[in-house]
C-alpha cells in the first residue's frame, strides 16, 4: 500500500483514540476530544503547507490557495464527529483521505484553491438534528442555533462555551466561486460488497419520509373475545408492516422500514388496544417515494378501518432527494475507469454533508465498500486496498478537474482576450 | 327485582369496598382485606343457618348438611380475589349468587348437602399461577406451595403468615360423594350481548397454548440496506401476526392473539435485528388447537427462514380443554327454558375454577352477559335483570337436581330394599 493511503488509515486509528467515552469511540459535537482532533489535523495540515482555521461552527478548514485571488475552490472532506460507540471510519476516513489527496498533490500546480473540510457535526447525536457543521458553509445553521441538547444547552450556548463566536458564522459561509465538493465516505451498506466493487459513485442522496403511525383499537380479553368482535390495534399495525415490505420489494430502489413497533398494554393474554409504529421510506426519486407513501397510507387507513381501529399519522420528517452533480460524477467515473476500477452507480440511502453543500455548489460522493455493511458499530472496517484505490481515483479526479479547469481558464482567457 | 338478587348485588357492592388499594378494587391472595371478606360472608352464612369454616388454603366454605352422613354434596360458588383495579363482579357475583340460591332454598328440603365455596385465589396475580383456592379441593395445591411472590414469600409461608396451617391441606380436599359444582360467572366477553341473551351455558373451558417467539435477524441501516439484503426480524414477526389472525378468522371458535410485539433496537432508522412476540391460542377442542399451532409454527419458521432470520419458540403454557359436564349443562338448559330465558351454548375462552373442580366432579358454568364485554376493569358491570334471571335459573336447576336425585335415591332404596 502507498505511504499516503497508509497515512490516512493511521490517522483514522489515531483519531479513534480521541473519545469522550473510554473504551469506545464516541465524539459528539464540541465534546472535549474535538479539540484534540483539531490539533491532530492542524499539525498534519501544517506539514502539508496548508493554512488552517477553525470557523465559528467548529469546522476545521485547511486551505491551499489558488493561483489567483479569484480562483475557484475545490472542497474535499467529511465529518469528524461520531455516533456513540462508533467505528473508526464513518466520516473520519473522508477527512483523512482528503488530507492524503492534498499530500499527493502537494507539489503539483493546480488552477484552483483546495480546501479540506473536517465538519464538526454531521451525525445529529447531540441535537437530534444533523449537519450542524456543513450547514455553517451554506448559511443555514441559524435555523437550529436555538435547539437544545439533553442538558438544555442551546447550539448557540454550546458554541460560545467552546470559545466560538456565533456572530462570526457569516464568515464560515462559502463566499467565492466554488468548483465543487467531493466527499469520500464508507458506503455503510452491502451494495458494493455484493457487486464485488471496491468503490461506487453516488447518484443521489435519497429523499426521505419519516412517519409515526398510532393505531387505536380496544384492549380486550384474549380468551373471551371472538375474532369477529376484536378491534386489535396490533393486527392492523402488523398488516401495515407487511404492506410496507411488499411495496418496497416490488419497487426498485425503494426502501421501507418499520423500525419501531409496540403494542399496549403488552400482555400475552390481552388483545392490544394500541400499537405504535414508525415508517422510514426512502428513494432517490421523489415522485417514486411520494407515490409509495400515498399507497401505504391508503393501505394503512383501510387496514385500520376494516377492524374498527383508528389511525393517526404524524409526519416527522420529509426530505427531498438531492441528485449529485452529473459533471463531478462523470469525472469520478472516468478516473475510476482509468484506474481500471469497477465503480458502479448507487444511490445513498443515508444523508451526508454532500447533500447540504449541494445547495451551494456541485457536489459528488465516492463510496468505499463496507465489509459486511457494518457501520455505526465498533467493528466497522474498510479494506486497506480499497482505501488505496479510492485515494488513486480521488487524486486522478482532482487532476482531471485541474486539466479541465485549466483548459477552460485558458479558453476563457483566449476568448476574453 | 327480587330481594335475594338485590341482596346478591348489594353484597358485591359491599365487598367492593374491601380493597388493599384505596380508590380501586384490588384483592390479591391473602391480602388483609381478605379477612373482612371472610367475615362478611361468614355473617351472611350464619344468617342462612349454614356452618362455616376457612380451609387451609383460605377458602371460605359455608355448608348445609344433607339428610344423611353419606349424602352427596352439591357445590356452588366462585372466587373472591380480584385482579388489580378490578370490577365488582368477576368471581364475587358467583359467590353472592350462590349465597342467594341457598337463601332461596333455605326452607326447602334437599336430598344432598349444599356447600358454598368462596375461593381465596383464582386470578393468579400474586403468584403468577392461578386457581390456588380450587387446587386445594382437588389436592393439587402442593405443586405450587414453593412458588414465591414478588417479595420472595412462598405460598406456604404466605399461608402460615395468614395463620393457616399447610399441614391441614388434606382436610381441604373434597372427600365424600360430590354431586357436582355449578359456577355462575360474568362472561367477560361480547358473545351473549351480541346474541341478545342474558345467560349462556358453558360447553367447555377452552384449551390454551401460550408461546414466546424470538426472531433474530440483523440490525442494519434503514437507508443503506436494500430490501434484498435485509434480515428484518420485525418483518418476519409481523407476517406471523397476520398469519395468526388469518388462521383464527378462518377457523370457527379459534382465537389467536399476539399481545406482545417488540422490535430491537427500536429506532426509526434502524432495521430491527430482533423481534419478540407472544402467541395465545385457544379452542374448546384440543385437536383443533393443536392443528392450528402446528400450522402457525410451520408458517413462522418458513417466514423466518425466507429472510435469513432465526426463530426460537418457547412454549410457556399448554392446557388441554376441559369439557363441562353434559348432565349439568342439560339441567341448566332445561331450567333456562322453563324460565323462558334464551341461554345459548358458548365455550369459555378464560380459565375458571370449574375447570379445576372438573377433575374431581361434574362441573358446569352459567355465564351472565357482560355489558360491552368490560371485565378486569373498574367499569365492569352486570344488568340487574340478568342477575335476577340467573338466580331464578340457578334455583330451578338445584331444585331439578334435587328432584332427579331424590327420585334416584328413592329408586336405589326400593331396589336395595
Amino acid at each position: 500500500m502507498g505511504a499516503l493511503a497508509q497515512r490516512a488509515l493511521h490517522a483514522c486509528a489515531e483519531l479513534a483514540r480521541l473519545t469522550e467515552t473510554p473504551g469506545e469511540i464516541t465524539r459528539t459535537f464540541l465534546c472535549p476530544p474535538s479539540r484534540e482532533v483539531t490539533a491532530y489535523l492542524s499539525a498534519w495540515a501544517h506539514d502539508l503547507g496548508l493554512s488552517v482555521r477553525v470557523d465559528a461552527a467548529g469546522n476545521l478548514r485547511a486551505r491551499r490557495e489558488g493561483p489567483a485571488p479569484d480562483s475557484p475552490t475545490l472542497y474535499l472532506g467529511s465529518h469528524v464527529d461520531t455516533v456513540p460507540n462508533a467505528g473508526a471510519y464513518d466520516g473520519v476516513l473522508g477527512v483523512t483521505l482528503a488530507y492524503a489527496v492534498a499530500g499527493a498533490l502537494r507539489r503539483t500546480p493546480l488552477p484552483f484553491a483546495l480546501e479540506l473540510l473536517a465538519f464538526s457535526e454531521e451525525e445529529g447525536v447531540r441535537y437530534g438534528v444533523p449537519f450542524i457543521g456543513s450547514r455553517a458553509l451554506v448559511g443555514t445553521l441559524d435555523e437550529v442555533l436555538g435547539r437544545q441538547d439533553a442538558q438544555g444547552v442551546s447550539v448557540r450556548a454550546a458554541l460560545e462555551a467552546y470559545g466560538l463566536n456565533p456572530a462570526e458564522l457569516p464568515a464560515a459561509e462559502v463566499r467565492g466561486p466554488a468548483l465543487g465538493f467531493v466527499e469520500l465516505h464508507i458506503e455503510q451498506g452491502p451494495v458494493l460488497q455484493a457487486a464485488g466493487a471496491p468503490l461506487g459513485v453516488v447518484t443521489a442522496i435519497a429523499g426521505q419520509h419519516r412517519l409515526r403511525l398510532d393505531f387505536a383499537g380496544q384492549a380486550a380479553h384474549a380468551g373471551t373475545t371472538p375474532m369477529a368482535h376484536r378491534r386489535d390495534a396490533l393486527a392492523a399495525a402488523a398488516r401495515f408492516v407487511v404492506a410496507a415490505e411488499d411495496l418496497a420489494r416490488a419497487t426498485p430502489g425503494l426502501v421501507a422500514t418499520v423500525g419501531v413497533l409496540n403494542a399496549s398494554p403488552g400482555a400475552i393474554n390481552v388483545i392490544p388496544g394500541a400499537a405504535h409504529a414508525t415508517l422510514d421510506l426512502r428513494h432517490e426519486v421523489d415522485a417514486v417515494r411520494e407515490a409509495a407513501l400515498k399507497t401505504l397510507l391508503a393501505q394503512a387507513h383501510a387496514l385500520a378501518t376494516e377492524r374498527g381501529v383508528t389511525l393517526t399519522v404524524t409526519e416527522t420528517m420529509t426530505q427531498p432527494a438531492v441528485p449529485l452533480d452529473p459533471g463531478l460524477r462523470a469525472a469520478l467515473h472516468r478516473a475510476a475507469a482509468a484506474e481500471g476500477v469497477v465503480a458502479p452507480d448507487l444511490p445513498s440511502g443515508a444523508g451526508h454533508d454532500a447533500m447540504v453543500l449541494a445547495a451551494r455548489m456541485p457536489a459528488a460522493m465516492l463510496f468505499l465498500r463496507s465489509p459486511n455493511a457494518l457501520s455505526h458499530h465498533p467493528d466497522e472496517t474498510v479494506e486497506p486496498g480499497d482505501v488505496e484505490t479510492a485515494l488513486r481515483v480521488a487524486v486522478r479526479t482532482v487532476l482531471a478537474l485541474a486539466q479541465e479547469h485549466g483548459a477552460q481558464e485558458h479558453g476563457a482567457r483566449e476568448h476574453g482576450a
